[in-house]
């Protein structure tokens, strides 16, 4: 018989519950055989939907991990226990796959790079869902092959529909603003592309609360422009917003020496074009979810095929560390107004500022 | 534990074997049992890719159709098989999803109809993939919600890509012509936007090889544009293409009293567009597969459902077997150069023509 | 001083003014020295906007031709106008830019083109306007550079916006019906692109009136498909419509035996385009005008330079004698149902069909 | 007879030649009388193509301001040259179009406008050709109807197309860096959209050579990117660059809190797409005349209109100085490293910066 991957995943919260369908049905090599939440209405919604394919659940993660046979945890709950739960599943000798952030602070993050080191064993990955997708790989496979040239100039924006409601100021309060939460994948993506080891030189950042003034009360903004400037000539700049009117429109454009390579600056949903009488109409993806499902099952699975066959992960945790780094960096720089510089080494330099 | 239906493939070769899989990897509520190929070679590949996951293979399609608790078959081999093998599982009171066409040969294909019929509680399909396609289903709920008034005009296209060998010559002796292999879809495509109780009037065809000589001595094209007139005012138009240089361009568009609805028209594979000094490039799906894989995926599930569920299809048989006539009168007037007329019943109008 | 055309406009009506303006204001190596127009409204309009550029005015089109030192006349006026003028102006030995159609009769069309032969040393030019479009230009000079190879299939719409009021029925009677007044353009096109010299072999056409029932009085429709097969093996398909929501959508496809040209395949007016919660918006021309202004303009100066110069003319009068017959064919096509067949010198093969 | 504008154009360079043949064509209501430059080769040039229309030609600037009647005059020779003549032409009562930049120093700017301001029955114009271009006005109609809600993020793009030369190395010496020459375009379009009393809150720029190294000597870089901040919550940001591969793509989006609308956000040439075996391509313009041809033609006539109807001009010469101001911080934020910051009076804040 095939062997498969023994799955377990804990929080079955939007993005948990969507892990767990993926890891139960599209993901040939993996089976999911334990989940865990400790929302009892979460429960009751997989009793009905996991339970019946052979999920054991739990309400308790510790319970979960000691599921017999358990190999791989996926850790999708809330954000403050992303990093406990990793760390407490590496330690139980469970490869982990777990979704972005690590932890709203850098320092905590690092801890669970920390533990991670010490198991070269295991898998252990983070959840940029982006580096799963088609069209970034293609992208990323013509640059890898010269063809604009040396990337010199990383411009990407995340871009959330706006919803009439308080969801992104409650989001802002628990995971991270939005440097942190939303740009961290351009962030991601831009070390992809210009080489995991780019080193900042400065980081300066600006902010406006033009729809949710709800935010202000966290230091948060819903549209933020930064620029971080990387030793050697390169440089990344990022828009990140929570208003869009027409969709989620993700973008991304690689300014080479030689060519550019965009990804998705034309966007739509899917193939179709309305022609009425106020012009031509086509509609683009809604939400996250709508425009990078698919990079959602192909990252489940290569993490799976990356655990049975002892292959390497396509980008490494220390990744997901350095992004929150610079992430944390702009959210300083939107909060203080300061420009913020870094020497060769990445260290920061402090400066005393003050007015005349 | 989850019921899933035990389903059957016949004839593993290119579509077969990605049928096979769907089934086995892609379509969580069916459980792939048996599979069967008289070709060792395939036979061999089924070895390493599909026993392992517990399906038992057959080289005769009368042992599979034994097998026991299978369900469903889904035929999937080569033509001059698609009608026999459907009437021997339906005989046997099994579901079926059969390839597309059911025969090149309209009376073989009503004989499969006929046999339907008289097993009104089995589904019977035939694979138009594009009627699974999310642009098309988009584009169809948009006009079934009058977005477009009435729908008048029906373009659609069928556009291969260029081949450096002899495949579509082999193919046009053993799979029909190109507006019974190829137009076939659009022509479907026309009566699910126009209703499938629409009648022809006028059929009306040219074309030209304009590449691979060979069609002739088929009767065949490489290059067909033809025209389908119906009663009522409504007007269709095809082409179809074999020798696309850019790849597979399959698009349609929807004219209706107040609007027009196009899918595919500016077609691109994914959201990568390259800035070179020659211009912006995008490429485009480069096969069938390419462009319609995810509504494969979707027929599967779909079929699986309506057998588990006892949800009705979501077009009938009879669609296939009109549209094959259709297909059919198209390459009749092709080869005679004729227009041919039918009545309001639909009854073709034999004309004498004499040359002065 | 530089030598300018002396230059007069008959008919002063929507193009003809257009013309006026453009020798007026947008030729700079012409000179419009004198207009004419029946109707007394135009001329006092024409007293306000061209009179006072030094533009003598007449009501009678016999007069302006004697007007000191027109060398160049501009035929502009009601269609069945423009024979006649033409070859007035000719016989007067003056050069003529005459306004599509010569006449929507082919025999009289073919009388210009008589007279026009016995004086060679006139430019006589009919305003295939699209000849001048930088789209088409382009895309010409890329087919004939060999960039597609052999040119095999040539699609070309010609669809105008729906209006709410009886212009296209009036215009209809008036003024020729749909394949003569309309496709005309793209039948011109494909001999463009095909060669001057191609021989048509069949002709088959269909239409229906959806929104305009007025057309039938005239034969006429709001939509029509018909397919142009040459000999040789190359096919035009051609539909023009009245009804489009969107606005004016114009375009050409020229699929060659090694790559395809599109000529505003993806319309669009100008370079904005509007995100809006419904989706991405863009707007397209709205008249035909609005898409050719830019065509008309170097229209006029090319026309004065091959005057002045010398020079031959972009393409001969004969060419639009042929488009308006084989656009003539068309309509026969249409309106009698039957597809009509050209030996291989073009002349028509006369079939007696007797229904059974 | 008709009134024209006298119009005189100092400066037949690249740009200069341009003005003379539109006032001498192009623009129906102006008339060009006089032209001067200080080369005998481009003297030599304008007898050819100047002369023969009547235009009186000078190598000295001062005798042909004496020319008898002029009324306009063109400012379009070297940089240096624009301000002293701009003020000379005012001073001797002529309207002005300069061409933009009235400096690179801002002072010098500044004191044209004093200069102006004296004589405010003149109309002086600076030359924003973007204003004048139809997709910006079509989506400034837009905003200012309010389609999008409040505009409250811009980011708009400045970038040539890559030469083979050394073209932009002494472009640089003489015409000012980056962020003064290429972004203040942009800049003033923020302007356009966010209000011309919008106040600067701070400024932050980076750049980086990445293919011509000899712009270091001048504090000057071929690839620049800026953010600006205005007092009340509106952000701008900016990137220019010299090394686009595709050709000139010069594109703008204005982010609203309901809409966006983007302006050659998909940029192309013109309606044509090549369909090739490696994708489908288009080509986009090569230079800024390529894209803003039409828009010089409407600044040159809309400008004549202004003089003779004594019509407000479209926007006021103090906002190109405000423009400049804002491209001179930019330019200095990327030369010290420093982000700029501005009092709500738009003051300049001084810091003392000391590393610990």
């Amino acid at each position: 018989m095939v062997r498969k991957l023994k799955v377990a995943v804990s929080g079955l919260g939007r993005m948990g519950a969507r892990h767990a369908i993926n890891y139960l049905e599209r993901t040939p090599r993996a089976e999911l055989v334990a989940a865990c939440d400790p929302n009892p209405e979460v429960i009751a919604w997989a009793k009905g939907r996991l339970e019946p394919s052979g999920v054991t659940l739990y309400t308790d993660f510790d319970e979960m991990l000691a599921h017999a046979g358990v190999e791989a945890v996926i850790v999708a709950g809330i954000t403050t226990e992303h990093a406990p739960q990793s760390i407490k599943a590496i330690r139980a000798g469970k490869h982990v796959l777990c979704e972005k952030p690590l932890s709203t602070d850098v320092g905590i993050s690092q801890g669970v790079l920390d533990v991670a080191k010490q198991y070269p064993h295991l898998k252990v990955m983070t959840g940029f869902s982006r580096r799963f997708d088609q069209s970034y790989r293609n992208a990323w496979q013509k640059a890898d092959a010269g063809d604009i040239g040396r990337p010199v100039v990383f411009r990407s924006q995340t871009c959330d529909k706006y919803r009439d409601d308080d969801y992104f100021i409650g989001y802002s309060k628990n995971s991270g603003s939005i440097f942190v939460d939303a740009s961290v994948h351009d962030i991601d993506l831009s070390l992809w592309f210009f080489g995991q080891d780019s080193i900042v030189k400065s980081v300066s950042a600006v902010g406006t609360c033009a729809r949710y003034q709800g935010l202000k009360q966290y230091g948060d903004v819903d549209n933020g422009v930064g620029i971080v400037e990387f030793w050697g000539g390169k440089i990344a700049y990022f828009y990140a917003c929570r208003m869009m009117a027409v969709g989620q429109h993700d973008m991304t454009e690689v300014i080479g020496t030689h060519g550019k390579l965009t990804i998705n600056a034309n966007p739509t949903h899917d193939l179709v074009e309305h022609h009425e009488s106020t012009g031509i109409r086509r509609e683009i993806a809604q939400t996250y979810w709508d425009r990078f499902e698919p990079a959602f099952i192909r990252e489940s699975n290569e993490f799976t095929e990356a655990v049975l066959d002892d292959k390497p992960l396509p980008f490494k945790l220390s990744g997901a560390v350095k992004s929150l780094q610079i992430g944390s960096a702009l959210q300083e720089s939107l909060r203080t107004g300061k420009k913020l510089f870094f020497d060769e080494t990445g260290s920061p330099i402090i400066e005393k500022v003050a007015k005349l």
